[in-house]
């Protein structure tokens, strides 16, 4: 069982990443210097695989890929400790796999250093709204209607892409394998444990803010 | 109960400007001066949003987030007066905080006065359209379809942005916020009273076509 | 009832075209001269209004605002032949004041003629074509997923706009009506005859081919 | 039965690649030289008609329109070596047909050779992965949702045209069509045989892969 989660979690991970970043190289070299046309494919890309990885591999492992998710669902008590860190092993290595076959695909060296800054408080505060607004995304889609997860966790980051200066990285493990790329979906790994920070920062709020918003006993018919 | 209510109208209201707003900036910046790609991501991220927000907070609030909703609930008696002016006065508030959330995360003073002139009888008359049409389709999504209520609405505005030559606010809050931003989305204060008022005449039309079009009684099955 | 049925028909016949003309107005300003970023602009306008016109209207009127699909409907003996005629009246006329509705929001003279010449062969082989498989698509959606038939439509027309050399108008009353407009969507007079022609002709070849292909009987069942 | 299965498999395949090269050619003639906008056409009109071809036709013949997707359920014995092959035959003649659809659309030669040479191991690689993934997220989608799978699957394709190099053709069928057209879409026939074989070489380890991870017995619930 868990072997298979462990599984899914690497698989998931690596497929989202390798989204990002070979939609970014794919994007970037076609757009004619139109950055906005090739955020636009970035975008479609993106949001289009979550809907899918979440869909086919969310009864396999709950489809986190991302360290900030399972560590939220710890919080709730419903992950254990051993099965978290398992869980974010599996996410960073993923994650570190998913650039690399897209460095393969594209015929770039497969490890990178970014040097695509992205720092300074506005940049961390996005990628503190942005982690907040995901967990809360789940956990509300979760209590409202959760067949709809994927395709809410899609549309969320579709939208987050666009409404934060950071491009809404949202994801330790997603940060670690984009710092590994010199693409325009890349970090300067000086940037990265800022951003990590901003996004674990998150978690406590968001769990705090869901349990709170969301809490069955007084809440009337979903619309 | 309203204490979550009024909470989540706050919240609801506070990400969909941030995001009509921040993607506005975001979309603008790279765009290199084509407009009609800017306004592509701006509408991606704002219909995006929409089915999020209205999926994960409507069993809380309704997901109103917008003064002409709440005022069609409260004509068709399904909302107190009191209930609704609450509700009215967070999404105002939400609005204003929305724009300061974009302003921040892009780096900008958090409250600037738009020039960005939308007069002319062409553009109120696009708000009332907008306006008119937005009430039409949550009525006429409840009474065919109420659980495809968050997708009507995102795509109806998707589609409206287009359509209308104001790009369909159609939302007194969102107006107001917009009013507080000189960028892409913004609209000059001077503009903002007819656009409201252009709005909020088109509540009681609606609610009167809706009363006579969506009526139960002799409407023959769902396709 | 059918008083109910036909202002359903006219008002959303009159939105679908009020989006498609003046989505093409926006999306044709704003592009800078990108047809492509304009097409994509008015793609993503025309496939949401579809979703949501026919979700909204379809269980008063059926949601057809297409004389080729009333008469498909009437050949397949589910509209009576008066019903199909008043249908196609209103139709026309909605289509029409959709048209003129675009022309004031963005202040242009409200009934031209356009000069946008679509013609020859290649032209109207696309409309026959393109009508054949929006009848095909209803009715086969109808046989297998009723509930997604507005989607099914949505996504059918947003396709269609990038495969057929003509964009496929592929509905004689959107046809009427975008001849009255000399704008991106607009089709020259002396070609639409041509345009209604091929549309017409492939109504019967279309319901037969479905009767065939979609009856009952011997269909496993739908995945 | 099964002629209206290999119908439903010819007219699918048509259909497909009617659209992927016609919008191909639509989107190439209009991006004014910027290829990103061209892909963004092309992805959303090959997305949205998998969607509405695989809804519509699943319950006929299954929708299979790639001779890959056959042989991975022959190989899970679902399909009959028989069938199997009629099933390719009648692809491959539909492809074919579909690219000279679009040529007869727009006006060009019925059959072209392609010069667009895709070739190294990283366009091979690119297959190889895009097929893999089709694969497993059409048996994940059939394990964990099978109403989602033409969304899964339209959404998957939207995905792959942006995040492999090769623009995820992961389809024989469609790969020997699109040699036929010397336009943005096509591939030299040159590159066509490394192409397929890369496809084929995808089936039996994605078979196998998803018989271990998506295998009913020891899967929670879905989220």
């Amino acid at each position: 069982m868990i072997q298979k989660q462990l599984v899914a979690e690497f698989l998931g991970t690596m497929m989202l990443v390798a989204t990002v970043v070979g939609s970014g190289i794919m994007a970037d070299g076609l757009s004619a210097g139109n950055d906005a046309v090739a955020l636009l494919g970035n975008t479609i890309a993106t949001g289009a695989i979550l809907y899918v990885l979440i869909t086919v591999l969310g009864p396999v492992s709950g489809a986190h890929f991302n360290p900030a998710v399972s560590i939220a669902f710890f919080l709730k008590k419903q992950l254990s400790a051993k099965t978290c860190l398992c869980f974010i092993l599996f996410q960073i290595a993923g994650g570190i796999a998913g650039t690399m076959l897209a460095h393969f695909m594209f015929e770039l060296p497969l490890i990178q250093l970014s040097d695509n800054a992205r720092s300074g408080l506005s940049q961390y505060g996005s990628e503190w709204l942005a982690t907040m607004g995901l967990i809360c995304v789940i956990f509300g889609g979760i209590a409202s209607k959760p067949q709809a997860v994927p395709m809410l966790v899609g549309l969320y980051i579709s939208a987050a892409y666009w409404f934060t200066a950071s491009t809404s990285f949202a994801n330790p493990a997603v940060t670690i394998a984009r710092s590994l790329s010199d693409s325009f979906s890349g970090i300067d790994p000086i940037d990265m444990p800022y951003f990590i920070g901003a996004q674990l920062l998150a978690i406590y709020p968001a769990v705090r803010l869901c349990k709170w918003l969301f809490s069955k006993q007084d809440i009337k018919g979903a619309a």
